[in-house]
């Protein structure tokens, strides 16, 4: 397992910036939350299960240098807390499902002292953490089932274990596949503009002895033509009831070219990804970000300073489009329909959560 | 007019090394054929109709320092010339149009004393540079007749100035569009590996004072699907006889995009392009380039040295995903017979050659 993200007994976390990797493993230690938040936006820290665990733990640790006068100013400084982590990212789900846990938590116990309450949002944040970890595992065994024998998959942007508490998702799917001896190949997109393919899915890959080839982003179509991709397979940041995925920009190429080629394409996400409330994927706020993401490569300019840029982070999927989606629970196809479904996730999780077995 | 390639009557080649720009503009001046071949396969020299220009005058300054026994030691040391640009970039037609004209030419003379053939040879490359001027011009009013006012158009790769004899191809019609003030607005395709949309077409379109937006390449599906593009644009670097595009890696995603949102696709060039002996471009060589290009960003390294790498500098666009394409002669619309029309292309170029009024 990568050491990522480790929130330790001296009441300080522990995190690898994954903006240098793979030619830098650099390990920031800090007590303060603000180093968090700024770990988030700059995706030092990134994953949309990953900044759910982080943004919680952040939480509790800001929650270590509040002095509050009393009970009601402590719940308003919590609140402070919550809202500048809530603020960091718009798009991926997990971040407002730990966010949410952490104020109900906090709400049902309201009348303890600070003490108690940190102590109380510390072990949900552990709770949140491992369950994770179960649910990455879930996921891995569930999409493993689709993945045939010598399988040529292609995936998107990093869904790994950098990018999650457990396994990941889309690729803990396939090293899942690969420890059941499937020999799977993957194709990697470099995911532009910030690399995350070519960056950290190829580590990942590396560290766990796969067999892959790196492409720019607008290869696969042509591979897809040449019948080397068996299956589309990647991850998600918010997934609506009627199953449209928003993920890393450039997964809707990569559907439309699936559809027009009759080839599976496949999201894999946690149940914390899944915004019950919200149906059409339309609706997402898809985040925009800094226009020199797209001016420069890790840093070095490409273009003139001035170049006018669009760079969305995001796009969305219809499920139209979507040929399953993985969770813990079980393997989902269309029809979607998650929101007559919300109870029965709930319920898994918590049978998760209670279990005395978690594998860590 | 950006000086970009010159043939200087002191017998150097000066030209604009593209692979630095937009940072910076920097001139190469030589004598050595062999720098025009480096400069070639290292894209300081680029854009396929550009690139037979290149080679047509490099074989030129090769001859001015060939010692030849006897004439048929000068056309054996003239046919080594020509194979070494033969052998630099195997996709581009245009290439291999401009060296076959230069062995056509000799072969008629072949009679003539050294200094003949080789003001023989100087007077052909003059010509077919001027000829590709003029081809650019018309297929910029060609083309120009399928844009129609604030249209927004996508374009991928550098199709402009920098890559041809005249004022390009896909962007040339671009510009002539905005000339005719049809206030277009261009949304431009950084075009990974070697970011010539980035670098390149932003260059241009600001030199030319045009409305744009750099995306990276997987942005543009969900442009598509947000109805934001009228239509794409591109360039090639060969077409075969039925109408199959090869062009920048990329292009098929883009028709496969185009095909789903019901949004046309135009191909542009000089009929220099059609391979008029290849019926189907899955029988076309695409050139397979340096992995190291991958891994880095102009030079910059993204990942580690070891990781697999596919690089294809091309893809192949089947003619049933092409609305149009766009050349000197005409808009040609499917079903397209280039084959059975070759002798009209050749009488049209001949017809252009002889005109007293190239503007240049």
């Amino acid at each position: 397992m990568i050491n990522k993200f480790e929130y330790t007994d001296k009441n300080e976390i522990i995190f690898l910036d994954q903006s240098l990797l793979p030619l830098k493993e650099k390990y920031i230690k800090t007590k303060d939350y603000k180093d968090i938040i700024s770990a988030i936006l700059e995706l030092k820290i990134r994953g949309a299960p990953l900044i759910g665990i982080a943004a919680a733990y952040g939480v509790v640790l800001g929650l270590h240098h509040v002095n509050a006068e009393n009970k009601r100013d402590l719940f308003f400084q919590f609140s402070k807390l919550v809202e500048s982590f809530r603020n960091t990212r718009p798009t991926a789900k997990n971040l407002f499902y730990a966010l949410d846990r952490l104020v109900r938590k906090y709400k049902e116990n309201e009348d303890m002292e600070m003490d108690g309450i940190r102590s109380l949002l510390l072990d949900e944040a552990d709770m949140i953490f491992d369950e994770d970890i179960e649910m990455c595992r879930r996921i891995g065994v569930n999409g493993a089932d689709l993945i045939e024998p010598k399988m040529n998959i292609l995936t998107h942007c990093n869904t790994g274990e950098l990018a999650a508490g457990g396994i990941g998702t889309a690729l803990g799917i396939i090293i899942t596949a690969a420890r059941q001896a499937k020999k799977v190949f993957v194709y990697v997109d470099e995911t532009r503009p910030l690399m995350q393919g070519a960056r950290l899915t190829t580590y990942e890959l590396d560290k766990n002895d796969l067999d892959y080839e790196l492409i720019t982003d607008s290869m696969a179509a042509d591979l897809m033509r040449e019948q080397a991709v068996d299956c589309v397979l990647i991850g998600a940041d918010r997934i609506t009831s009627c199953g449209d995925v928003v993920n890393k920009v450039g997964s809707y190429s990569l559907a439309v070219n699936c559809n027009f080629h009759k080839i599976p394409f496949y999201a894999a996400a946690p149940s914390t990804t899944i915004d019950f409330e919200v149906e059409s994927g339309e609706d997402i706020v898809i985040e925009e970000r800094d226009p020199d993401e797209v001016r420069t490569v890790l840093g070095m300019p490409i273009t003139s300073k001035r170049v006018p840029v669009l760079n969305p982070a995001f796009d969305m999927v219809p499920h139209s489009l979507v040929t399953a989606i993985i969770t813990e629970y079980k393997v989902h196809y269309p029809p979607y329909n998650f929101a007559g479904s919300k109870h029965l996730f709930q319920s898994y999780i918590q049978s998760i959560s209670h279990r005395n077995d978690i594998e860590t």
